[in-house]
């Protein structure tokens, strides 16, 4: 008899708190859809601040003007985190053609972030085409040597999630450069990371051997690649051959901050749940779904709890990373401070996939079980606002440092849909025009969901 | 031992069979990302024909070329299925402006779909604006009387799918006009039917009561919607008068055409699952998500079939149905035909959501078990596609006068994201540059591994 009432009781206070936890969703998504001023931050950044690389005058307006705004919105506490970051600057518009004997035809070109320039006239030479690392490995420097090496491995259309496309071919970008440079090439173009057949170059960093030689390195539309490339074919070598000029320059390092908002927790002030984007971003356009949309959700979640009276038990913090495209320093900086203030963290969220419609949540190196639990616990909550795929996969750049600082940390990746991300990533397109006011919304709603869970429910 | 045998070989048929269909899916999405033709197929039609109201020349033009399209595929069958369709005809661009003392300011609108024209001078008259068709009752005629109505309830932001936005708001614009006139009502203008603040109005058609008084009704922008609102309330009547000028005309019905593919069954040639979309569109813009994105996904679908080798039990029929937006004769023609011919029906896929992410299927009217099944059956074979939310909800129009037809058919709805769908539909902004190509062509996978599904498997 008393067993059975005890069940009855666990039965009732897990209805109980199910259904309010259900309530507490729907008022985060209602008061994102109906009072959300995330959109309207982000118009704020892209159209009244712009471009914010590190290092450069938009970065620092960035963080002036997001401590303002968490300061305005009366966070527990706001604050700066100091980091030095690269500054790398592009100099003038680079100029790239394909020479076909006496016939120019202009190409649109950018230098990859953290490229070295071209010597002041520009490097002139024949083109070898590859399609990897292993390829180039393949030809050896008998071929290379002073050569520009053309990687054009195209995105793999067959892919579901455009991330994973990007990931099989990003070597090309991130690495490419260096290799091309151990059998002395001249220089490197590369393919626009992106399935879209445009005519803008997606810039994005490169990463040079540390020990080996340093070569410039651009990144070539995928309409500009496929002419090439088919030119190429027709002609041969001698025939084509490529110029490319670029200005680019590494300034000294220069101070610069992560900016922090923080909900202090009413139970546990001394665990965080930390949520965060970037705030950098390339210097081509106004870094609206990389990352202005990530930070502007991450701030419009602290202000959600703070509208809809939720008072977390555990501190969540907001997180505004500084330098993620070309260093991680923020990240590293952020994870160096964990460690240092023997800080308890519960879970980091990333949001840097771009403010499209969510479709759910990736957690990092977590147990088949763990995941299993996650999906009993959680998926129906998250089901009405269609944000329940609940998977394994990466957590993100910024946050990837805390691991190793706080090794029983959950990271977590927000999953918005991947379509139309890598069309306008790193490119001149990647404006405010392009963000949608619903699906921006709705992803502060879910990550706000999501973290009300844990802080409930703990991971 | 004899059962244990049976049993396991129960068990292996049922994994094998699995297998295969997880191979079959993989095909069929290769097939569409790859070698898919169905966006360049789509920029014909809308770049090189453009709109196709009912009537039209574009119309008749598209039923040429969506003829030709299926011909050169070469489906086992392809033919037109004669219907007579309304032919309404916007006439110039309509003129509206609010009128405040001597001030006109203009205001964008565009007259409902089947409205009658104002007089030639147009009319001019106080407003009365109404949140509700209950509230245009409760007023009755003596304040509603010779005034231009103003329906200006706004989209729900709070729905998650929008369609239930439209849902609730749309009564508005289809039963407003009819329902005003009831009262004695001048002409009517409607908030347009979408949540974001833009300038276009949203045209769409209205219905009128066939016994009562035909008045003429316009769509307003939702910009222009809000400073009317503000106006009325900050000055009141009789100051604020609208003017609005339109010159619409019904002119004899003509003889149109559903276009119809076919791929027959191997096993049972008279059983049908049916996939389509309507080739009309109204005349603003380029149909390209309303519903240029539907009927070229079908086309793909029965083009994916034949290049992946895949032949169907039962037969497979791509419809592109004519005047789904001012009179839905298409639909009701092919119900028809399905019931006079006696055919055999097994299931009808409707895919006019526009050409967005897809993610999942909606059936109408189906008990929970049956959805259950469906979903224990086949949400595995679909999550990888992230297509794997089979729901209960609506078919849609085209399909919907099957039912009557063919009682025993289920009726299904391919529900792509919905977020981005309001915003453009029906204004000068649904354009072919819209269209994201990935997105459209998951969704023509999508529904090319349901329908195999149900070929195989039944339903």
């Amino acid at each position: 008899m008393k067993k059975t009432l005890l069940f009855i009781t666990f039965l009732f206070t897990a209805f109980t708190l199910k259904a309010q936890d259900s309530l507490m969703i729907r008022k985060f998504f209602d008061e994102a859809l109906v009072n959300g001023q995330c959109y309207e931050n982000l118009r704020y950044l892209c159209k009244n601040i712009g471009p914010r690389l590190s290092g450069s005058e938009g970065a620092q307006k960035s963080v002036v003007w997001s401590k303002k705004l968490m300061d305005g919105y009366g966070f527990d506490k706001v604050y700066l985190q100091e980091v030095m970051v690269p500054h790398w600057v592009r100099g003038a518009k680079e100029q790239g053609y394909i020479i076909d004997g006496k016939t120019r035809i202009p190409v649109a070109i950018a230098a990859l972030g953290m490229s070295v320039a071209t010597p002041k006239e520009g490097i002139t030479a024949n083109v070898v085409e590859v399609q990897s690392l292993k390829e180039l490995e393949t030809l050896g420097e008998s071929v290379i040597k002073g050569k520009i090496v053309f990687f054009n491995r195209a995105f793999d259309p067959r892919f579901i999630e455009t991330g994973q496309a990007y990931g099989t071919a990003g070597d090309q970008r991130f690495a490419g450069p260096a290799a091309a440079a151990k059998y002395g090439a001249a220089g490197v173009i590369v393919r626009s990371l992106t399935e879209a057949l445009d005519n803008y170059p997606h810039t994005g960093a490169t990463g040079y051997d540390p020990k080996g030689n340093n070569i410039p390195a651009a990144a070539i539309s995928t309409i500009a690649a496929n002419k090439l490339s088919s030119m190429l074919k027709l002609r041969k070598l001698p025939l084509i051959k490529f110029y490319f000029k670029q200005s680019c320059q590494h300034l000294p390092d220069v101070k610069s901050y992560n900016v922090v908002g923080e909900i202090t927790g009413t139970q546990y002030p001394n665990k965080f749940i930390t949520v965060g984007g970037h705030l950098d971003s390339w210097d081509l356009a106004e870094g609206a779904h990389d990352d202005g949309t990530g930070v502007m959700q991450s701030a419009e979640i602290l202000r959600i709890f703070k509208a809809t009276g939720y008072r977390p038990k555990n501190s969540v913090r907001a997180v505004f990373f500084m330098n993620e495209e070309n260093g991680h320093k923020g990240g590293l900086k952020y994870a160096e401070l964990a460690a240092t203030n023997k800080e308890e963290h519960i879970a980091a969220i990333e949001t840097d996939e771009g403010g499209f419609t969510p479709r759910g949540f990736s957690f990092e190196g977590v147990s088949g079980s763990f995941l299993k639990e996650v999906n009993q616990n959680w998926k129906k909550l998250l089901e009405p606002y269609e944000v329940d795929r609940l998977v394994a996969g990466g957590g993100g750049t910024d946050i990837g440092p805390l691991k190793e600082a706080v090794p029983s940390i959950i990271l977590i990746g927000f999953r918005p849909d991947s379509q139309r991300y890598f069309d306008i990533h790193h490119t001149p397109n990647d404006v405010f025009e392009n963000v949608n006011k619903r699906e921006l919304e709705l992803g502060a709603g879910s990550i706000a969901a999501l973290i009300y869970l844990i802080d409930q429910h703990g991971l």
